[in-house]
């Protein structure tokens, strides 16, 4: 008698997404005639770059011809694209060895997995707000307790509150955990962690003997030289954690699907031998896992060139561009906005004490444009909206005009 | 304080693959001189086919203009994919909506993680010998006991013998269980299940309310029509069965990565509500995973294109010519060779009672030929070998030559 794993029926309700697609068709059907304007979901709009796209193009035509064709490449990812990601870290100052890094079809699914390496009852900690695949991830695992739906958080995790108090970088936990999630610059609260911050986290896992998972997917996004792109440049963290990274925003490539993920050899926890973690990250990948397209590999390969890097970091400042518009706009309107300047998300205050799906139904509404209700990443997210640059810039100054014209203040 | 997931230290040795590699790099290293031939590991060698070629490039294309540039899709896929799917599958006379149809990365990552959908302490049958992927990611899922190495089995699990004396199609367990693995055409021995035997196992399951994961990676290369493609074509599986498809044998797809499974909404099990299973599959793609890349999916889209079929059949009957001349060789040497007729792998039993390995290390020793040791997929692969139809025509024909030039027997 086969049955459900009943973890899967602890999750609550739908992901958030296409939760807020469910609410954005509803009102498109009853409103027909009224152009939505999306600043919700963090996806990619705007054409990959020539270098880039060349290097997509070699790797399709090399499967055309005899003398070029690969089938099944290493589970890890292409040499010459892991060497490439060596040298990018290099020029952050942090050393890594090639085969430290674990090419994969992106940032989430390697969010989601690397749970599988940690014991089954590990106590985790998450900032809250947070990227949904981390506690979901756990709780399909079997790492929680039921569901409070009126806490809106799962019994056994550990919450570490982000909010306007602490600038939304919280302190590390007071209790004892094994495993904490770190995203910074945040999702979905546009924080960015300082270094003093991210040390007092390393410490905390070196005393403690916990681990950190340290997802870095919009490293690219920080412009200010002060704020560190990567754990690794904290000292003391290649012993103690872990970093997945992405080509998603960098280049792209949301729709293109490529990341990476650094497991350090030196990476070692209570009860593992030396290299014992990262051989581990090895047998899930050859496992579970089959290798990134290869034609993604070439575009990640040519992301990491010279001209992609100045290419794609154009692109970049186009996206911080839309960041600088919504948040002027907004501040304009007498809201109160935080994030949106080393990140592509901006984290809105509910006006009036709305909760934050009420600020998402109004601003729908009224305005007709779609943030992301802050509440969807966690309790903290509660009376939040998150609004993302991600988006054409016509459109970003449509919705920000149509904010300032029509939202009743 | 940290521990890894200790159902990782279960896994028996290395995964079979890499252990081949360091045995074949060992021997490379020992007579730098000698070429050899590899007959192994079962990866595609030719050239994507024009029609598909056209399809990628297109995909790439698209990420050039803001009008066609896509970023993240469905986790589940593209619509116009999974409708080419159902087209593909109302033509093996199986009807299917669309969204039953679930596009992933490959056949290897599903049939890795589509356990994880059910309970964890699932009884689970395999077929032995098996794909490695089906026992291990149970393993890691904590659903075994110890491994038996003087066995070659895992404590919990029940093995379902593939022999000569059953044509290396099992019957289905005489024990309850409650998930059962079977792949057909099957890797690693090339047998083919007929009506009358998968719907005993259908009956088994719906009798037992179990659930049954077929991996239908090698359909294609079916040519006789009195043999199954689907586990849909029998009556009533669609009440208790899953179906993993891929594109990496059908359409040579193996670096690309593409691949789908089948989560039909009848499919109930003895837990689970109406269309829970499938709704299930859906929580899991939707929270670990980001779907395909849109690259991959375009290729997709061309291959089941009625030109695109067309050359990809074509493609397949180039392997199975291969499959022709390994076999007609191999028998001429006095060989017992089963396998390679409706499918791309052969499965030699090993001479003068050698095992698996004995027979691996003589190949590559006297004819400079790699095969695939049987006893890795299982215990009752023990004293036979795996050969693999892909290659270059060139390859192949100077591998058997070579065997029939050299091999002592």
């Amino acid at each position: 008698m086969a049955r459900i794993n009943s973890s899967y029926r602890k999750l609550s309700a739908g992901y958030l997404f296409p939760e807020i697609g469910r609410r954005v068709m509803e009102f498109q059907k009853a409103n027909p005639s009224i152009k939505i304007l999306l600043l919700g979901i963090g996806n990619t709009t705007e054409p990959l770059t020539p270098a880039v796209m060349d290097g997509l193009r070699e790797g399709v035509e090399r499967l055309s011809a005899v003398e070029t064709y690969t089938g099944y490449g290493d589970e890890q990812g292409e040499k010459e694209l892991r060497e490439g990601l060596a040298r990018y870290y290099s020029s952050l100052g942090v050393d890594l060895e090639a085969d430290e890094l674990f090419i994969s079809d992106g940032a989430k699914p390697d969010a989601g997995n690397i749970q599988s390496i940690f014991a089954t009852d590990s106590t985790v900690a998450f900032q809250d707000p947070a990227y949904p695949v981390y506690v979901d991830s756990n709780v399909i695992a079997g790492r929680s307790g039921p569901y409070d739906p009126r806490r809106g958080n799962y019994a056994g995790f550990v919450y570490m509150p982000c909010s306007e108090m602490n600038g939304f970088i919280p302190e590390p936990p007071e209790e004892t955990v094994d495993v904490i999630y770190l995203c910074s610059p945040n999702n979905p609260t546009g924080a960015v962690a300082g270094y003093r911050q991210l040390q007092k986290f390393v410490e905390y896992a070196l005393e403690q003997k916990a681990v950190l998972i340290f997802d870095s997917a919009y490293a690219e996004f920080i412009s200010d030289p002060a704020l560190p792109r990567s754990i690794f440049e904290i000292e003391g963290a290649k012993k103690c954690a872990v970093e997945i990274g992405s080509f998603s925003k960098f280049a792209g490539f949301t729709g293109v699907r490529l990341g990476w993920t650094v497991l350090p050899k030196t990476l070692k926890i209570a009860d593992s031998g030396p290299g014992e973690v990262h051989q581990c990250w090895l047998r899930r990948q050859t496992t579970l896992f089959n290798g990134a397209s290869n034609i993604a590999q070439r575009g990640g390969i040519a992301v990491l060139s010279k001209q992609g890097l100045h290419e794609c970091r154009k692109l970049i400042d186009f996206y911080m561009g839309n960041a600088r518009i919504i948040k002027k706009g907004l501040l304009e309107c007498g809201l109160t906005v935080y994030g949106g300047e080393n990140a592509p998300y901006l984290w809105v205050k509910a006006p009036e004490k709305l909760t934050s799906w009420e600020f998402f139904d109004k601003l729908l509404q009224e305005a007709h444009v779609t943030g992301t209700p802050g509440s969807g990443f966690g309790p903290s997210g509660e009376g939040f909206l998150r609004l993302s640059a991600f988006g054409h810039r016509s459109n970003i100054i449509e919705a920000v005009q149509s904010i300032q014209a029509k939202l009743l203040l």
